[in-house]
């Protein structure tokens, strides 16, 4: 049995993450850490966990905290970093659900983040933790920093093509869609039933935070930086993240792209490339750990077409970060996520 | 391992069912049939099963069927009563989703169904499936009749009461409330988003087919006919049923309802009373086999309030059937079943 | 022309008399103030007002506001009643959406709302604005309270039983269900559209507001006090309240409901009874200042079943309170409330 | 006043016809015409209209329809192309929210609508009723074809780029999402609510009858034959559609943007071009006939980003059908439009 703690349990991440957790055959939950809720039980926050687990939210704390075999952070930007070091000293190993590790390069992190690195020393050996692309680094990592949800999306979605040189890669287009839930579970009005429901719009069309992220995926993908346009948008639903992703084709002839994703994601657990000529939905994947994919060339044209399906919350979050645990304790890779999504 | 199939696998508790039993430890699928699908694969039907079934939609077969250790029909009603006969000749159980086998009297089956019964002469074995007062007779049962979905909301709300004859139960009154999934996965307009999202209305205020039944279920518990006003309403949602119960407290001396409650589902694994002063939520059972309960007197008056949550496709439907299934084979009772909710 | 003030008009109440107001062919909207939000453009709020209204929210100011023939009141509870009076001086008239003036015991306020009373001195000639009793009074009155969602929607549809004397009027039932607006437009997580759709829930089981002032309104018709169980409920969706009344009929024979609502309501240009059988629907009402109510006697029973329906925001607050304004300043009582409901 | 009739007014279109007409100061509605409803009350169908028009379906007829004005089709495709000939004889002007007059090439319009026209004789005459590009024609026009509602959001977002050759127009990108209410109120699977409701996916990737359309305006606006990738989404939601749209700068010197967009659009009265930095959603237009615009050029890259959206009901449909009614009738372009969106 892994010993399991979480940090920061009271966001959406934190319930999904436990939601998960207390049904996985290899874990032992020893806590779930909160300021702000010490002393509450956890099945009180969230009901649907009653029964499933007596844990109460506790003071977070590193020494405790170091006593578990992994760590889960599922806290804001910039709260993982000032306490990695110390469990690392401890022998504890760190899946960071934020983005405090997400970024190589700690001037472009403080760009984007709006504050000071506070331990860049250890940004060099954080894992990236998209399997697809890592998965015998994660293995050994200390430190994984796990995917953000559009980045798993959009990336999972043009990997296939940008490995193998196949588009303009310096005017991709991103249009991703998300369900609310990506903002969290923070009281604000934007996010009010009354606003964000029976509406769809754009936002943070000049620069959202996991546009550089994609872009250090891509770009390593590709042997070198990448030129992107990314436009999130907000779904009025609660789960799910669609991106319809953009690309000139550099030579029309020959290429199968059906073939190519298939082959590409043939042996990947979590990666579904779906039949040609079959679109995806988001709620295919609704709860479940997957990444959905179809690719198009429309009208035979020069333009590929690419759309990723995935719930924000599972294989953007939760699901993806405790599939990076079971690849670093060598359990199954599927455990505890192999569950068909929830349909209708 | 259960041989199990199904009959009439391509509505809303059909897939609801595959959804749960292709994660079930000792159950062997072998058969979905469907007349209108048959030859298509049930995993090109509903997505989120691609990867978990390899299964196709066949014809139905008496036959094929009846070489199965279990048969559920979630088929429309007045199906299953045409082809248990021959099932049960073979020595194959049968669960129905459908009403066919719900009401002792076929009179009154007749009078709210519309059709005459096909088979009376097994109505008089058939067990009315509802674990918490019949666990014992589904153990044995050749044929459960699975109750309907506000009828096991009701139900588990009102029998505490009922049972110890501690209200007026000639003017019950049960206001229920349920998503739109109810009314199954037909082409028909009124359900279309367009009509049924962003809207709440009663329907069929002068009489609906679930008000015989849970009339049948008090009847029985209180050993005389019960008298009760039953309006249903649509939430613009996909699962969940509110019931909001009210009744005249005959005596308001001395009972503590609370603890009523609490001793009376203490042992059921699939009834949660909440905690005194707490108020069920819908989602907090989504996609969980669950009843809970709260009750209150409110301002300490003669009127009793109860409120019940169950998700209508899984206690109210599917996820029943599989508990039955497990009683009647000797599982645990909760095999399969035993997940929470997706929350958020 | 009538020159209009609002007094906080950022929230939903407020947005909704905005929508209304710059439609009303006899109004001059003058101001509308927000300390929190002065000097910004009503419209860079609310963006479906551009090009609508220059108006910019402003600091209030009794002064200022008494300039106006008529302040509305669009604020939290307990703001209204300090600066009445200084308008009453100035000889302004007052329209208050919030419940400083609902309630005419000042003790009974001070217990459901928790603080002293101001000015107390002005309830008794504060009249209460549901013009279907009080059209009269209203005309002339100086302060108008104007009354809440809930109350709207459940007098309407109790008023003609109640003032008949023709059910138990001790042991009245309100399950009333609206949607998230009814909320306000404040951050909180229980409003938001991860925690509040794809979900139902009853709220404040034990006690709500808005019980001690359907009481009294009920109260008044029926001569009495009179005993009800009110319990409201969260509906996944925006705008709209649904009342389901049940009452015990005192004398089942002779009297023909339906003649009775259709006369009570005949000459209500805001209140339609619909025809024998056919039941309401909250949509049909979106955006309209109406109350669409039906009766029924299921199973010819001793039960009376009565469903109403209001947009919380139109006939529960904004527009009621234009309709007061419309009968105060002896306009049309429909001017610029003349619209059909948003359907679909 | 204008004697008006509708043919098929029982789907969405028809519904949101008759609210603004029944509120339009200068329209006398004579006729709703429906072969499947004819002697239903309109009323009866669409509960929002009561008390606000008494006519009743009736049977299509060209005699008594060519008595009016002004005939609107609000039928399938391929419905008005056989009626037609007939009104314009009898000197009815006609608008066909259908697509039946919107391609010039009838060989195109066979292949995407796969059936043969009907009086391609009149499809040059027919006015694409765009007003912001064809409004002196539309004044004087005897067919006006009422634009679909993607080409109207995508064609209003791209026309200011297009006109002035700004960018590169063989290599388009549209990536539009829409309401579920564009499906129209067929009883269908697809559109229920527990089928769209909770989830979001592209489709009809490979090719969408809005295509052609959208080209033949871009291609008149160009000169020249213009290259489009559209990818349609559906949107759980009821109203809305928002069109993301990328092209390639020609060149990056020089061009106000935001200037250019706020010049094309200063004297539409339904076109509005938000403040820099501002984004639209759909919400700000619901139940308005109103298209509000956004122009970025994300991180002063050569890719420039258009946000554009609209009710699809009104700008798309209805509201637009209105606009070309009162051009051609020498109307107030905005007579019975004049109304803000029902927000929230």
């Amino acid at each position: 049995m892994i010993s399991v703690g979480i940090v920061g349990g009271t966001g959406y991440t934190g319930v999904e993450l436990l939601r998960l957790l207390v049904s996985h055959p290899d874990v032992d939950l020893k806590m779930v850490t909160s300021r702000s809720e010490a002393g509450k039980s956890v099945a009180e926050m969230f009901p649907n966990l009653r029964g499933f687990t007596d844990v109460c939210f506790s003071e977070p704390d590193a020494k405790t905290l170091g006593a578990c075999d992994v760590v889960f952070f599922a806290t804001p930007n910039g709260t993982a970093m000032k306490l990695v070091p110390e469990l690392l000293e401890q022998g504890t190993r760190v899946i960071d659900l934020a983005a405090d590790f997400r970024l190589k390069d700690s001037a472009e992190w403080e760009k984007w983040y709006g504050m000071p690195h506070a331990c860049e020393n250890i940004l060099a050996e954080a894992v990236y933790g998209l399997p697809e692309i890592n998965r015998e680094a994660v293995r050994s990592a200390r430190v994984v920093a796990n995917p953000g949800c559009y980045p798993t999306a959009v990336g999972l979605g043009f990997l296939p093509l940008i490995e193998n040189g196949l588009v303009d890669d310096q005017h991709l287009i991103a249009d991703a869609k998300s369900g609310v839930s990506g903002a969290g579970r923070g009281a604000s009005v934007a996010t009010l039933l009354c606003e964000a429901s029976e509406s769809f719009k754009p936002y943070a069309v000049d620069g959202h935070r996991h546009l550089p992220e994609i872009r250090q995926t891509l770009g390593v993908a590709a042997g070198h930086a990448v030129g992107l346009t990314f436009v999130p948008h907000l779904v009025p639903m609660i789960r799910g993240i669609e991106a319809s992703l953009y690309a000139a084709v550099l030579n029309k002839t020959g290429v199968d792209l059906q073939a190519l994703y298939e082959n590409r994601y043939r042996d990947e657990p979590f990666v579904d490339v779906l039949p040609k000529g079959t679109m995806p939905e988001t709620r295919s994947v609704r709860g479940a750990n997957l990444c959905r994919i179809s690719v198009f060339q429309p009208q035979a044209g020069d333009t590929v077409v690419v759309s990723s399906v995935i719930d924000n919350l599972v294989k953007g979050a939760a699901g993806q970060a405790i599939q990076n645990m079971n690849i670093m304790f060598n359990l199954e890779e599927t455990a505890g996520l192999n569950r068909p999504a929830l349909l209708p």
